[in-house]
């Protein structure tokens, strides 16, 4: 027969921390505390089973469980002392819900459960406290009325605040005894006129509504969508923590509080709480009383006058002390505790691993390790690698005031304040005047890429979390706030309006690209600094990590901010950015307007030194690291204009007619250019483009040689391949022209030949495309376009239904789709390995950088991730957790 | 040891035509009339095996294949009573190249091989005829000069038209044996001059030299690139057959000529052919001379005043019918002969199968199992489906005249003349005049589509064989050509150019989808009629396939057609084709135009009567059959129209401002559109549309069955599915429709539901879609653009390219790609009937009339494919021929 109910309390428990599953976290380490000897107010915890007992036989309850409660309800009483709805001795209890992992939405705790008009009368007797007993009891009501009974908070708040008035009075501490003794009357007379029903007086009737109310807010939609969003299956259930209720508020004697172990702010290792005297728990939370520090450290860090509780209870705060530090060398992490002093005792009411900073974690982290705690696997698996990305951008000074305009998606990390320019132009001419600019557009497009260079932050009012204006910020490490729809931008007058408010091109806004936020002018920001800690922990995670990280990057800028973070190479260079410079853009123009070969030809030797200088500057960078090159891939008509001026102005410099240049366009123009003429169709059609981009490779190759003594390692990488001839046909104009330039230098080159795995066609037939291929590089981004059929520039109109609906958890274009793009990614890498055992596996897409990705492309046996640069702390950390992950279950990504 | 040559001649040979591998097509088949008995002038085959050799080796022959030559060449010495080389009575032979498969780009023929100064002595004195000597002899330096010393014709010719200018005559027939010795003379001098060496007086030396050229061949540009077009294996290789010469140029006894035997335009079973008295087998190709028939009946067909055959050389031709009719019996299909007479004697030099049209060879193979020489399985066999096509479309009048404007790419067959209109409203005012109307576009959307149903032919400037006119065109039998790069269309002044010549609207041109020719004017054209001997053929490919066949069809027209075709079902009833009629694009356009969903319900409800009678329309005619309808697909943006003047109509319409109307067309707008808001996640954002259609489905149901006797069987189609949920989500919309229906209506409703599979997500997660899903069909053009990355609609501009440099070899939007798209269908055929034993399987893209297409569908055990209704015939018999290769060969499709 099962077991339903487990006791705890008095240097004894029937359960402990291991058995969370059944006994949730808050009833788990109540027992475990108690096993430890700590002094714990006696209770019993009724299992998770019960909840999936109630759900699978139309919420009712196991046959035995009735006799069950009452024999640990006998248990508790005997511990305490007391007996349940005893006038003379009552027992009062606290009802908790408590699932395996924390979930906001449920019901949450249900104070002093056992009250009534007898016992209150016997509590008033036994603590000689009259204000005391019936405070106690129409908080219970209150609660219990809230939770259980579903009557609103404001119901009571009113009958307070008449009663205040009535007396004159302005604060619940002016109220005595005898006004919450006709408080707690006009309280049930409101309850029955809002449920029909009197105030349950027989407490085990009140302990059984409250069982029920947790169970049942378990299947509340606010649990089930916190579930949804959390992967939180609903077949763990909640259990339900029933415990003799201590008293915080009994006197000056008496006090409640929460301490951590350690500073969860910064991660320095001190006693760090606050308190109140004369106060439950619930008087903490509502904030109306300011509560005190634990340590006098504290107490001058606030600059407070109120005593501290090592100065007011000192004996007490030895004992807490000591407590804390035993539970932290039991439970090896930081913990977060709840107390309370009844009458000059201390009781533990909880305890749990602290909620930190991503700097105090990583602190902490360290600290533990040094002080032997913990080892440097432990110290990897506890920092969550996207908390890294807080550490690496600036961000909003938290006390400094300000006027939040409108919100929109935080796309890319950073705070920053600027002036606001319409037009990348705009932008540019402001930056070169040092002024700091942020951008703001509907959308961005590839055009506006020397723009977005030059602002500090960029704002759009269109696009997700994926979209160009998104990905280019984060690769860039430029802040981003996208999808502000509330913003309605006019162009032609130079101004946006948010509601009600008029911002002009040049005014300052300041947008936080961790948050969505974007506010009305200059707002304080703290700069980030890459902590010891910091460094330490990457040099540990390096120790553990299989997966090389390497780093998305074209501008000596973002290769030199890739390798200070620690990146082995370039996974992904991608050379049309480095077209759209104003200088180059006219030859690249001129290019796309040629009539033919000869003319396409003239144009391309222009850009041949200009891209050939590119690369000399990167490789001096990388100093030998490998760097993977990615030939031309976007579709031509993204290199020119679609105003009617911009068109003249091309027509004007590149000696066109103005219609020459707008039939060039229009002919150019596509439906679905995202599936159109590009990446290796562009080499096929025109192969003397690749063909430029190949020499200047080899010939930076040649050059970076002769200047530096370091080893130049180069990856060409072709782009969109669907068919391995394709890149037979791309890979013999690469060798032909590599040919040519190490015949004209008279020395050898060493570099290889690669793909894009980024169509489902090019995954399904790599085993005959790494026939040709050395090394893979899938690019997530495209793939994940492919394989779901959806454009990342247009997914903003249904995607965020789709997740309202369920239909999707995460947005695929941020976390790789492990079931249809990842089965295809395990498809390429099968297959390219049977074909060639050497090919070396990367992948380059937006999910390089994304830590649960990361995990994934561990299991599926890539050789390194590549990421923007100021992701690149992140992926080595998950990385390591992929690695350590392993070492502790052992299992291969494997498809259906 | 390897045998590098087959004797034949003299009522025996070493080979046959089961050896067509190793001798070629024409060796193989003149060994098998040797044994046969017929009359063949003695010979060998040299292997292609040598051929392979050849290349294998550094273009060098096996060691001992000179021996064999000279042993093979003394046999035909012996049985033809002549020696090669011998002034006195000398051998003559004749050199032609074989492959297994007819490869044109090859070397062909070099006759009267052996003639030098001295032989052509020995052949005057012989025939006693010196002019037929010298003819021969400067024939041959002809031939040999052009195909195997590589001088070209024109330089022979020239010193022909002098001889002629000097001795004012002005036919060849008009110089006599002496001009030939003396033109003879200026010929080997211009060989001398332009190759640097005697022409070759030795015939071992002429022998290999012919040899030599053939094997060459083999590997010359115009011979690869058929063989890439063709799937033909470079290592099959080529034979060369050496023969000796008879005449048919010895004098008036004398002749050479073609049979049949049957006629291969109709395939009535008659002697049909030509011949010329007189001449070698060259002048009846080169078209000098007219030929006379062979019979009777034929010149007075021909009103011809030359004796037919059958009267000029009665024994002979009675001997050449008695040939024919043993042939067509030993190879038991319609024989396409070569002959010559030489003084009164009958030599066969050919026999192959012969090529027909395609009614002669659905007569022919109709009547060859009446006669009992085939069976019903090996009829099926004989007919190539795509050849149906011509059967089913009125066709040009090949006799009457024509002006060729342009050429375009065939979309999709038919010819028709009619006035040019160059907008929808505009063809479909002069249509509602019964005036015949071409449409002339640019490039066709969805907007024009009442326009092109209304016209009977549509011509594009853009576009590619699977453009959005093509499949259109197509889908409703519309003839259509794309893609007429050389017309200049100027909307403005509603005139198109073509390079000089002017067409304005309301001009008469002429357009031949089969051919893609534009011409000026009305062109006669044919009606076709689907004979009996078609019908039967249908009856019998019935018999044997075991897909079933369904059209795609939303009109009453397309689904009667489909029917009178023999359609079993329609397999993709398209929704939104229905909702382009001017009346309902009004409704459609409001709903679009609507604030939020009660607008939007207002705007459906206009729509529910109109879609409800589509489908009482359909299912009256398709009777009890199945329909699959799917559900609403394109982005909604398609039904907006772009222009100002459009939508200002649009505005005035609805009752919104031009403002309105505009910025939800801009909102609505997509850089990607095939990658959009469309299909299920139109129906996630609006459920309310999919209700509508839902709604429509069911009542007409209940309406059909009061007014029919036939059940309804419907098949609800949810188009673009990338998740189960998704599909979950929509059934639950169609079921609470179709409870709330039955409830009205008092009845049950039988229907089911499935989805399409059209993204490689859907296929890879078959297995789960397939708990939801009762079908799939797979929507192969889209699967085709996600999984390869291609828009078809942008595909033009690099696919020809593509297609030049052999990187695909089809067009993977009209032959499906069976090694990406194929094993994504393979994947899911798999997952979804493990998951679901009883799920139908069915196709319902372009390439469901595609015969390559359905033979992969039927390896792949789909349950039906789906095609345009005019080309359901052409899968009839394809899927027929399925069955029969699998019975032939079993194999499955497998994937890697």
């Amino acid at each position: 027969m099962a077991k339903w109910t487990y006791g705890f309390g008095d240097g004894a428990a029937e359960g402990g921390a291991h058995m969370r599953d059944l006994l949730g976290g808050k009833g788990a380490n109540l027992a475990e505390m108690s096993v430890l000897g700590l002094p714990v107010p006696p209770g019993f915890t009724i299992t998770s089973e019960v909840c999936n007992h109630f759900y699978a036989n139309g919420e009712t309850y196991p046959a035995d469980l009735r006799a069950e409660v009452d024999g640990a309800l006998g248990q508790v009483e005997k511990t305490a002392g007391r007996r349940f709805g005893d006038p003379g001795l009552p027992l009062l209890v606290a009802v908790r819900s408590g699932a395996r992992a924390s979930m906001p939405g449920m019901m949450d705790t249900v104070l002093n459960l056992g009250l009534n008009e007898a016992t209150v009368e016997g509590l008033a007797a036994l603590t000689r406290n009259d204000r005391f007993a019936y405070d106690s009891y129409r908080r219970f009501i209150q609660m219990y009325s809230n939770v259980v009974l579903g009557v609103d908070h404001s119901a009571f708040e009113e009958l307070i605040d008449h009663r205040k008035e009535d007396k004159g009075v302005s604060r619940d501490t002016d109220l005595d005894g005898n006004d919450w003794r006709r408080l707690v009357g006009s309280f049930k007379r409101r309850v029955q006129e809002e449920t029909g029903k009197p105030f349950p007086e027989d407490p085990l009737e009140q302990l059984w509504g409250a069982v029920g109310a947790v169970f049942n807010s378990w299947m509340n939609q606010r649990a089930i969508t916190y579930r949804r969003l959390n992967d939180i299956p609903e077949s763990w259930g909640t259990a339900v923590t029933v415990q003799a209720m201590v008293f915080g508020n009994l006197g000056e004697t008496s006090a409640t509080g929460v301490a951590f172990t350690r500073n969860p702010s910064t991660g320095v290792a001190e006693v760090y709480g606050e308190f109140l005297v004369n106060a439950q728990g619930e008087d903490v939370v509502a904030g109306i009383r300011t509560p005190q520090s634990l340590t006098k450290a504290g107490k001058a860090a606030n600059r407070s006058r109120m005593p501290a509780m090592e100065e007011a209870m000192p004996e007490v705060y030895g004992q807490l002390v000591d407590i804390q530090h035993r539970l932290e060398a039991h439970y090896r992490d930081m913990q977060d505790i709840e107390f309370t002093v009844e009458a000059g005792r201390l009781w533990m009411l909880q305890t749990r691993g602290g909620k930190r900073t991503a700097a105090a974690a990583m602190r902490i982290a360290v600290d533990l390790v040094r002080e032997g705690v913990i080892d440097e696997a432990e110290a990897i698996r506890r920092i969550e690698p996207s908390s890294l990305d807080q550490l690496l951008h600036p961000t909003l000074d938290p006390t400094a005031p300000r006027t939040v305009l409108a919100r929109g998606l935080p796309a890319s990390p950073g705070a920053v304040s600027g002036r606001v320019a319409f037009n990348a132009e705009e932008a540019e001419t402001l930056a070169h005047q040092d002024v700091s600019v942020i951008l703001v557009r509907v959308e961005t497009s590839p055009e506006d890429i020397h723009g977005m260079h030059a602002a500090r932050g960029i704002l759009t009012t269109r696009g997700g979390m994926t979209s160009h204006a998104a990905v280019v910020a984060r690769g860039m490490g430029r802040a981003c706030v996208v999808g502000a729809g509330d913003l309605r931008i006019d162009y032609g007058k130079q101004q946006f309006t948010a509601r009600d408010r008029l911002v002009k091109a040049g005014d300052i806004i300041t947008i936080d690209g961790a948050t969505g936020e974007i506010m009305l002018g200059e707002v304080a920001t703290i700069e980030p600094a890459v902590s010891a800690d910091f460094e330490l922990l990457m040099v540990w995670a390096d120790r553990f990590r299989r997966l090389a990280v390497r780093a998305n990057a074209e501008t000596p800028g973002d290769a030199l901010t890739a390798r200070r973070f620690g990146a082995e190479g370039i996974g992904l260079c991608r050379t049309e950015h480095m077209f759209f410079d104003a200088e180059r853009i006219v030859a690249v123009r001129e290019m796309i307007l040629a009539d033919g070969e000869p003319g396409r030809r003239a144009a391309l030797a222009k850009l041949l030194d200009m891209q050939r200088g590119d690369f000399v500057a990167l490789f001096a960078i990388m100093a030998g690291l490998p760097v993977t090159i990615r030939l031309l891939d976007p579709p031509l008509h993204e290199f020119l204009p679609h105003g009617e001026a911009e068109q003249a102005e091309v027509a004007r410099v590149t000696g066109r007619t103005l219609e020459e240049v707008r039939h060039r366009t229009r002919a150019l123009g596509e439906s679905n250019p995202m599936l159109g003429h590009r990446g290796c169709r562009l080499g096929v059609s025109y192969p003397e483009i690749y063909e430029m981009q190949a020499r200047a490779i080899f010939e930076a190759m040649v050059a970076a040689r002769s200047t530096a003594d370091a080893a130049v390692t180069v990856e060409i990488m072709v782009p969109l391949v669907a068919t391995r001839i394709e890149l037979t046909l791309m890979k013999a104009v690469i060798d032909r022209v590599a040919g040519e330039v190490a015949g004209e230098a008279g020395a050898r080159l060493d570099y290889s030949v690669g793909t894009m795995i980024e169509l489902p066609r090019a995954a399904l037939r790599a085993g005959d495309i790494a026939a040709e291929a050395e090394f893979f590089s899938f690019g997530t981004n495209d793939l994940t376009q492919t394989t779901f059929g959806i454009s990342r520039d247009d997914a903003g109109s249904f995607l965020e239904t789709y997740r309202q609906r369920g239909i999707i958890e995460k947005d695929p274009f941020v976390n790789l789709d492990i079931e249809g793009v990842g089965e295809l990614i395990l498809i390429a890498v099968e297959r390219g390995r049977r074909t060639r055992p050497t090919l070396k596996l990367g992948i380059c897409g937006e999910h390089g950088g994304d830590p649960d990705s990361i995990h994934f492309c561990h299991k599926a046996g890539l050789d390194y991730v590549s990421c923007s640069p100021y992701r690149v702390p992140i992926a080595r950390l998950a990385a390591a957790q992929a690695a350590l992950a392993e070492a502790d279950s052992p299992e291969v990504a494997s498809r259906e």
